[in-house]
């Protein structure tokens, strides 16, 4: 029999074939990345390849349409029933080779597909999902030979897939009969890691989803995707209602702790709103339930653990144990997910007893370790999240931000809602200030504002309003880096106005008055710095800065860097390497759903990152001590310094007293 | 350092070790077969041993007990709790090697030990559990190394015990942390097939329990078994309540093809039930339940695939069709069983689509597969389960003998309880019977036994009662060859009575009156057929004669082998070779319970036996037909001649008449 040079590109694999072997075949052998769900039937397109024409010089070859056997039935049947296919292209496991060929393999029809992601520093993500389909032709029964169906099915996975080690539980094994003589002994089974049958569907099916679910202590996120393509066909939040047994993390420990048995009520609450969301989504994009056949769950410790069913309450209190830090997997079904019958869970690994899955998601979705540029990653919440450090070495750390950058520990904090002004700029000569409110595009001091607002109110001020109201009072002078509000301007500004024995900003004159007081800086302060703080021990223990920040979370997205910056919330750096990730936990639940590797990667580097506990780091108190000053005593800020006119650094209140007392006593002395 | 050389009996492993090595940590480095659960720390008293004293010719030893360390405190502390060692007796964790030795390691201090069995030929079973205790004393959660509570468990279990690749399920763990904080970071682990944690112990323990449950169509039976000693502690029994769904098999798959979803309502049933018998046994051993730490299952395929959640519907008809056939594992509690929290139930492999888990069982038990005696084993139920051969080949099959030996489709039969009777006896020349009954010790023709039934009743005849009764009939002469009731003999005695066209024997004039009618010999002859029939298809195939005949199960263990062969139930066979195994069911459940390895060979040993149909073999209806006469028309039976005087087979009435009619026709002609 002859012989036929195939080279396939891009991947420059090449083999001889003999005469007559399809080209799916010829891909196989040579294990060149080529699509197959049907296993080489026609039926499912996914193997499609272009041939090239003319000379190849490079490889000795002439290649051309003709090198292959005509286009064919089943081709043409595959034609009428999804569209005509572009010139040039063939089904490879119908083609068969008659003479040297240059195949080439287009994104779309190899397995590993890149899914683009928006921003471009980060890396794309490469489709090689934990569940694939196959598509087999089971043997009928036999009293000759009475094996099972599922001796049968194994059979045919073996046989026609080369999947020798297969298994099933018992909650798919009890739909395989009906399943099998529903499809007429021919089925697509879904399988996990080549072994699991996770799923049986009657016929041919090329549908497989997958959900990633990023359980925050107030908001739960699903992210439904399309196992195959790798896009997000539907995205539902809602609230965790969990949080009818308190607002933060540590209440809900403590209500597990007065409450026996609250931790399953927890459970019971969190898995629920879970489970609601998968429903809401698989709706939204015309998913049925049982297609979909993966989950993969992000959460810090105490979400983490709740979801798992396991009791928080060592993460309550010192040494914060964790039950579990590793990956780890279970049956969706397990957790109270109804998804199909046999899909799995994956929960990413926890970081440390304050440093959880959703840190794991970030780092997976930043992927500092894989850069040579030390980044600095911070997830605010109630606690922040705070890894530092590049490829050859990772630190991490949660540092007690407490609850002030959400809004809440400030008078007239909200949540970020309409109605809530999250933009302000004060004068710097006569104080006034403007501001922007979620849910109108107009600044307060423009015309339609009144207006645009007249329904919406202006509720209150969250987070990143918060954060520039104070940062612009301390461009402004109005606070000083101490963070007092200077009284003497009382004198000069109605905005500034005595309360008690401190001083107040007005905001907003409106109704209701909203008014930024010395308490409420306080708050910032305290949360600024032991953000600052934290990241600080991180970045003294690797010994250099930061080239690049990235702020992940909610927060994180809305403020402004250079804000941020200017209070000291971060360090300094180059405000142009600044940037927010967005929900980069929960990107990272997405990318741990759509590539195995991504999940032994992250397992890898959450083991070898280092985690520095605050908590007894004796540096930790200094440099938060430092950190209290706006932007920080102890530390430059060049990069900040070339963007904004930080105010001369003045001499506190307090020395300023204490020295006038010097000199008095001085003069008596 | 000086060597010293050890010498293990009974193992006869021998090396050399230097001074001061621990006599356990020598039995490990040699593979010698000494327990421990405490790992060396002088808590469990597993490994204890015996010096040998004097000079050892043969090792070229001398050896004594002033060859090891002093009795030490620990040692002395463990005698104090338990009770004062025999002499020369050490715990092999203490005593240190100083001098030359030859230890013995006594029977119970092997892992290995055996259980004996009570019948002769039956092999003992070696004690292999697949569950095993591992006592371990855990690090302390750490602030400065934040891993997990699990993660030290599984570091305790490497380092102390060599156990490198555990896991545990999210049940485990969900007790994990006040367990090891109730303990004291000191918990004792069960380790299934060294890899899974199926429960974790405050502090040390030596409590594991496992359970053999055979789920029968009319009864379930759960046998308790202590996993280190291997001794049954509890057995206790209760009807099937599918029972109210259809007394036999057939009518409960009925119910479930009638009533969609009946087949998850037996479930239910049958798993309630099994959990109910696990919770009297437990208590009757005072034993807790999270003690019971491995489950076993054995069932014929119906009861089989209803215990494990799947439908039982195609096994209702050709091509009876099973799920699976294989060995199966799942959590127990997965099947309703509330045990140790992540305990396993396994159930032994179905051989075929009528022949289940519960034969597997019997084979197991009685082990043809390791004899060069060919046996045949009978498992009678609804159905009789037949497995014929030896070491190289062994066939299998099942004949549909329907429910008449069970007492059912004869019209004075009942069930074996008091009041039945149970076994009868016919006078040859006046034909009167004599009987005994279950409850009573006299026969029904000695003193006393008005009195002692009294209150019992004679109130039916169970089916080992049938069959003597039957036998005795055939024997005396009132049933022929055939089976047909003589009616002649109505003149000679009032014990034959007519009835319509046909004839019966007054067996008991009591109240209620017990006849054995026409039609009940026939039934009897049915089932009999069938069962014949399908050994002889074994038994035709292999071209070979049965050597001996085990009767397995309830009916089984009741009937007199003597009579079973003059009815021809069975095929002849040396009358000393046919016995009765008892629940060999449930013993092969017991077996695979204790022995790991029992496991592994049941399940090759289900794979390789022969399954024959005996619906679509032509020979099986050919060898009915003969079966139905008494013993046997087509074989002789010179093993029983040898024991009973078989009337002289006499002509069949029908061909009496036949030839009458002949010679009447002649006459005319």
């Amino acid at each position: 029999m002859s012989a036929h040079r195939v080279v396939f590109t891009p991947s420059g694999k090449r083999g001889e074939f003999p005469d007559g072997t399809s080209l799916l075949a010829a891909a196989r052998t040579l294990g060149v990345d080529l699509d197959s769900v049907c296993g080489g039937r026609g039926i499912c397109g996914r193997c499609q390849v272009d041939v090239a024409e003319g000379a190849f010089a490079k490889h000795a070859i002439r290649s051309g349409p003709d090198h292959l056997t005509p286009w064919g039935e089943v081709e043409q049947r595959y034609a009428d029933k999804r569209g005509p296919f572009a010139a040039k292209r063939r089904l490879g496991c119908q083609a068969r080779i008659c003479g040297d060929l240059v195949i080439d393999v287009p994104p779309e029809s190899q397995v590993h597909r890149q899914v683009v992601r928006k921003r471009a520093e980060t890396r794309a993500i490469e489709i090689d999902p934990v569940v694939r389909l196959h598509y087999v032709e089971v043997a009928e029964p036999d009293m000759h030979d009475p094996s099972s169906d599922f001796r049968r099915l194994q059979q045919a996975l073996s046989q026609q897939w080369g999947l020798a080690e297969t298994n099933a539980d018992l909650v798919t094994l009890a739909g395989l009969q009906k399943t099998l003589r529903a499809g007429g002994w021919k089925v697509t089974a879904a399988l996990r890691k080549d072994r699991d049958i996770v799923a049986v569907t009657p016929g041919f099916t090329e549908r497989a989803y997958g959900v990633a679910i990023d359980v925050g202590s107030t908001t739960i996120a699903a992210h439904l995707c399309d196992l195959v393509s790798g896009e997000v066909v539907a995205s539902c939040g809602a609230m965790n209602p969990q949080i009818r047994f308190g607002e933060d993390l540590m209440s809900r420990v403590s209500y597990v702790m007065m409450n026996p048995g609250g931790d399953k009520e927890l459970t019971r609450t969190v898995r629920e709103a879970m489970d609601n969301l998968i429903g809401e989504a698989a709706r939204e994009a015309g998913v049925a339930r049982s297609e979909i056949l993966e989950v993969t769950l992000v959460g810090n410790p105490i979400m983490h653990h709740l979801v798992l069913g396991l009791d928080p309450t060592e993460l309550g209190g010192a040494p914060f144990a964790l039950t579990i830090d590793g990956a780890y997997e279970a049956r969706a079904r397990e957790l109270g997910l109804d998804v199909a019958p046999g899909a799995f869970a994956y929960a990413l690994p926890c970081i440390a007893g304050h440093v959880g899955a959703d840190t794991a998601g970030v780092v997976l979705s930043e992927g500092p370790h894989l850069k040579d540029e030390l980044t600095l990653l911070v997830d605010v919440g109630t606690n922040a999240e705070i890894v530092f450090g590049a490829r050859e070495r990772l630190l991490a750390c949660s540092s007690p931000t407490g609850p002030a950058f959400e809004g809440a520990q400030v008078s007239c904090g909200q949540r970020a809602a309409p109605g809530a002004i999250e933009r302000v700029r004060i004068d710097r000569l006569n104080l006034e200030p403007r501001f922007k409110v979620i849910g109108c595009d107009h600044w307060s001091d423009e015309p339609g504002f009144a207006e645009a607002t007249a329904n919406l109110g202006v509720t209150g001020v969250c987070g990143s309003g918060i954060i520039e109201a104070i940062a612009e009072m301390f461009l402004s002078g109005i606070v000083s880096e101490d963070g007092v509000i200077d009284g003497e301007l009382a004198e000069r500004t109605k905005r500034v106005e005595q309360v008690g024995r401190t001083f107040a900003y007005v905001l907003s004159e409106g109704a209701p008055r909203l008014l930024i007081y010395q308490m409420d800086v306080r708050a910032i302060q305290l949360a600024k710095a032991a953000l600052y703080a934290g990241a600080k021990l991180l970045i003294g223990r690797a010994g250099a800065a930061p080239e690049r920040i990235t702020l992940a979370g909610a927060f994180g997205s809305h403020i402004d860097p250079l804000y941020a910056m200017t209070l000291g919330l971060i360090p300094d750096c180059d405000l142009a390497k600044v940037a927010s990730a967005g929900n980069a936990a929960g990107t990272g639940a997405r990318i741990a759903l759509l590539n195995l590797a991504a999940r032994t990667e992250i397992e890898g580097v959450a083991r070898r990152i280092e985690k520095i506990e605050t908590a007894i780091e004796p540096a930790f108190q200094r440099h938060f001590v430092a950190a209290m000053a706006f932007p920080n005593k102890e530390d430059a800020f060049p990069n900040l310094a070339k963007r904004i006119d930080l105010p001369a650094r003045k001499e506190p209140a307090s020395e300023r007293g204490r020295r006038r007392r010097r000199a008095a006593s001085a003069d008596t002395g």
